[in-house]
């Protein structure tokens, strides 16, 4: 049997986010429904991160296993010809049987977006966050730098998971500075792992640092606490893209 | 009574164009609503293009006389607090008595985005053509040149529109090439005036030549035909949009 794992792009605005829900419309159901003619029975498809209802993503990573003897780029254009305009296959590849999306992932980028001016642009209201009032984007990266490293997340986790440990490093964490309604401000960050509403309960945080509310250091306190209730309320789902997700080298068949 | 300007930008994708319409929203009708409340009556907004349906726009002008004291900050604020987030109100200036959106503009710039891969990115795609086979950049630009300048353009003008005269002056024309689903490539082109559909018709004229339909130097001979049918099909509206709208220096009010 073939393992494909699949590279994906999307507009989540529409959805009810990665995973298969009861009710609505998942992106998960959307690329299983494609995928099903090809090998003429159900499939499932594992998806490396269950991005949120709202939440975009330009590389989520999918594995499938088929028996079907499509070609890659063939079957990568027919599942564009199906899927919906703001759902698209940027690649199909073949790996190794021992692949999965989600337990061979080693790390994973995600963005969080910002426009700090008195209005958004039409063309990325869409994606991004609107924060009117003036932000100290020194303090927020201050903050950030924080959050650097080997740490106990659990302040910056949503409800209860079911993971083993709320441990995790952050790699890496860059900024791009946003100007007016149509440049956001963005914020990219790496890691081995992130918890559930890791990335926009920390934004939401460092939002409360950057309008004054909370001077930088407080971010050692609120991860010392590992209390949820210390951390600012979730950023908006629509400012976070899940921009990537790693992957140990050497996995593809030879 | 005062006289003011309105820079607009908008995503066309959901309405019906910029002029009111006996049925669909359009923007001069959103305008129209969002404004009457200050006034405490109906109001007239001139728009200085008449963008069709799905057409966007960058920086849109209008002008509106209005008896209402507030301050022009104040209005550009409370109009994006009513107006959907697809409609954005940029600046709010005076203007002399005299200043009209349509009649004063000295000349527009639109930009036309296509995307030459085998997807469009989900959030680009209401923003652009895709054209998925192989377009030959050099020789659309080539074709291009030759429509720079002073020239009756009635091949390229959509049925009849009322105006007096076909001729028109294109000033500039440049183009930024593109790559991958994300990135498009566009035509930005500038001139005192356009025609009907005129930039949608270049571009549709364009693209034949393009992908070889066509050599570059059909352009000239489309143009001596003065024929509509010589030209090319008009391009889709989702790839165009109205940059700016350029006026006399020296309008305002001292």
């Amino acid at each position: 049997m073939r393992n494909l794992k699949l590279t994906v792009a999307y507009d989540g605005t529409e959805y009810v986010g990665w995973q298969r829900q009861a009710e609505g419309v998942s992106i998960q159901g959307l690329l299983e429904a494609a995928l099903a003619p090809f090998e003429g029975q159900p499939v499932t498809v594992h998806g490396a991160g269950r991005t949120d209802a709202g939440v975009h993503a330009l590389g989520q990573v999918a594995s499938v296993r088929l028996t079907a003897a499509i070609e890659v780029s063939r079957l990568a254009r027919a599942l564009n010809a199906v899927l919906p305009v703001d759902v698209r296959i940027v690649s199909v590849e073949e790996e190794s049987a021992d692949f999965h999306a989600r337990y061979s992932a080693t790390g994973k980028t995600y963005e969080y977006r910002i426009v700090n001016a008195p209005f958004v642009s039409p063309f990325i209201h869409r994606y991004v966050w609107h924060v009117p009032y003036r932000l100290d984007l020194d303090a927020m990266r201050a903050a950030a730098e924080l959050l650097r490293g080997h740490h106990d997340f659990a302040a910056f986790q949503s409800a209860r998971a079911g993971v083993r440990s709320s441990e995790r490093t952050i790699t890496a964490i860059d900024w791009q500075p946003g100007s007016g309604s149509d440049t956001p401000i963005v914020l990219r960050i790496s890691g081995d792992g992130f918890l559930r509403h890791m990335v926009r309960n920390i934004m939401g945080t460092l939002v409360e640092v950057g309008w004054g509310r909370w001077p930088a250091a407080a971010v050692t306190s609120i991860l010392a606490s590992r209390a949820r209730s210390q951390a600012g309320t979730a950023a908006p789902p629509q400012g976070l893209i899940l921009l990537a997700v790693m992957y140990h080298r050497g996995s593809k068949p030879a």
